[in-house]
């Protein structure tokens, strides 16, 4: 599968997937393959679990758009979901390996781990460790390290046609704060559409809270098997590692959409392709998911796992089966990606 | 003990040292305090242990003159050599946050990932995941897991007065090797001093035997007390960390040259202040030390733990004490370190 290319190939022109897929054969099989990886010891019958993530300013976050407790606090959350989209119910705490020029000021930096603590504080982390080292540009490393009961662990695979497609919440929000704080174009009336916009995408909440609601929520007699990721890359990508990765494809009947999403242009786009909502999406027995539906209104059912290898999106309208709208996950080594965050697309290619 | 700054103060004039004494207040007292950091649930009598490092290329590292399998080697020992320091005689495996521009040639990264394997197959860990990301410079943030018996911990407090103090080998070979790096003059004659230092610093070996070597040299009787550091930073900086910040001083009779660094200029420079032997420097009960030093001949005896707050060298040829010669620890966010190594020392300076 992989392409041929001569022996002095750079990253960018293997790209992230090729590079990781290049990358896995120096871990065990399997070991990169989730969210989170499982430590091999157990600790009675708990596993440990773990994750890194780095990020990188200019590319992951920017001093103009992100506040620096949004910063620290967005690297907390993000790693916690990891951990939450392998079933993991506990943090123990974070490492943080920072780079940084001498020049940054102590009080940006200051702002950024009290925004770490605020958020590990959430879920009853502490900091760990780490290590501080000068670099030419902000980096923040950081491993979160967590535990998952042996008989509630999360993983990509395992999806099964006939599943529900069940998230843990709406999508769109933190994609459309982001564009605004990219555009200067902020009305922070309290309870307005664009300050829970902003508020999504700087202070989102992982959903370390969703394993105890699907145990709640398991049948009798009916065993773990819950295939998950969380939609960090986005909703598309998430539905891509659940079906398309695993041979499987999707027809999508509703869009979670955020309820205030109302006539928004782009809100599709900003739903299937923003990312960083940091919702599970999973894969479920439909017994299972319908009880999970009932008693959890926040969760919505997005649509049912096919043996086509397409993911098929309703139209609202004519309520005919299509491919989903145009966008592309996130490519680290991309060529096109906006500076200011993560999973900004660049305005225009997503239509 | 804090100076006094304006609120707009930058990381470099906080320098390293009041910069982790300000992070340390973001995590639980005493949870920064070691070499490695002990998660704090357990694993029947193990405990977790955690550590993390992060190298930038031209800051720790160079293309020039290091080979980018001794970038992957020397990441891991390093981080192993850390979790041993806190008596660690377990590795699981290490996480990866990977920064690099998009120009990077793979072949460059693969040998830096198949250094990192085979450093890990030393010590039967493996890769446990990570994370790939763009960024303008080589950054490679690490994190080993290990484990810890509950009752052989090492911390860097607990020396008390008329404790011996000793290292598990010699010191300066890596320096040496560095310096030998930098200025192109390497003979590669396979055994010479030359060929050796290179490798020494290449290629480290991190101490997880020690702790079993303590275990079996324990006198029957002693409880567990052993205060150490790995010598990462040079023998004089582990010396500071377990007699000076703890109120103490040390009277080193007997520096642990290697043997062939006889009438080599700067010996003792490379010895005291070189830095990256990764050897661990241990205060123990005298009757321990002694039973120690004989069953292990690779191991020195330095000198003596002493309540006055001075580390004082005793002269070889005159037998008097007097002060450390001079020179000085690694400092990341220090004015005047030279690109290519992390404890280089700018020639001249530490005369």
């Amino acid at each position: 599968m992989g392409k041929v290319h001569s022996p002095s190939v750079s990253v960018a022109e293997l790209g992230e997937r090729e590079l990781l897929r290049r990358l896995e054969r120096f871990a065990p099989p399997g070991q990169l393959a989730d969210d989170a990886a499982l430590l091999p010891s157990t600790l009675g019958s708990r596993h440990g679990v773990i994750s890194t993530d780095v990020l990188v300013e200019g590319r992951h976050f920017s001093q103009t758009t992100t506040p620096p407790e949004s910063v620290g606090w967005r690297a907390v959350m993000a790693n916690v979901s990891d951990l939450a989209a392998m079933g993991a119910d506990q943090v123990v705490g974070v490492t943080v390996g920072l780079g940084c020029p001498g020049s940054l000021p102590w009080s940006w930096l200051e702002s950024v781990y009290q925004g770490m603590v605020r958020a590990l504080d959430c879920h009853g982390g502490c900091l760990l460790g780490g290590d501080c080292v000068e670099s030419p540009v902000v980096t923040l490393a950081m491993t979160a390290i967590g535990t998952v009961d042996q008989g509630g662990v999360i993983r990509r695979r395992g999806s099964r046609v006939g599943d529900w497609l069940v998230c843990s919440g709406p999508h769109g929000l933190s994609s459309y704060g982001l564009s605004l704080l990219l555009h200067g174009e902020v009305n922070s009336t309290p309870g307005s559409l664009q300050a829970q916009a902003v508020a999504a995408h700087c202070y989102p909440q992982a959903r370390l809270d969703v394993l105890p609601r699907l145990r709640a929520s398991q049948p009798p007699e009916t065993p773990w098997r819950v295939a998950g990721t969380d939609s960090s890359d986005g909703l598309a990508q998430a539905l891509h590692l659940l079906c398309g990765e695993q041979g499987l494809g999707a027809h999508v009947h509703r869009l979670p959409l955020p309820a205030a999403f109302m006539g928004l242009p782009d809100a599709e786009r900003h739903c299937l392709w923003g990312g960083e909502d940091f919702e599970l999406v999973l894969a479920l027995e439909p017994c299972w998911a319908r009880t999970l539906l009932e008693r959890e209104p926040g969760f919505h059912h997005v649509g049912v796992v096919t043996a086509s290898r397409h993911l098929l999106l309703k139209d609202t309208r004519t309520g005919k089966l299509g491919p989903l709208p145009p966008g592309k996950p996130f490519d680290h080594y991309g060529p096109t990606v906006s500076k200011a965050g993560k999973n900004a697309q660049p305005e225009g290619t997503a239509n």
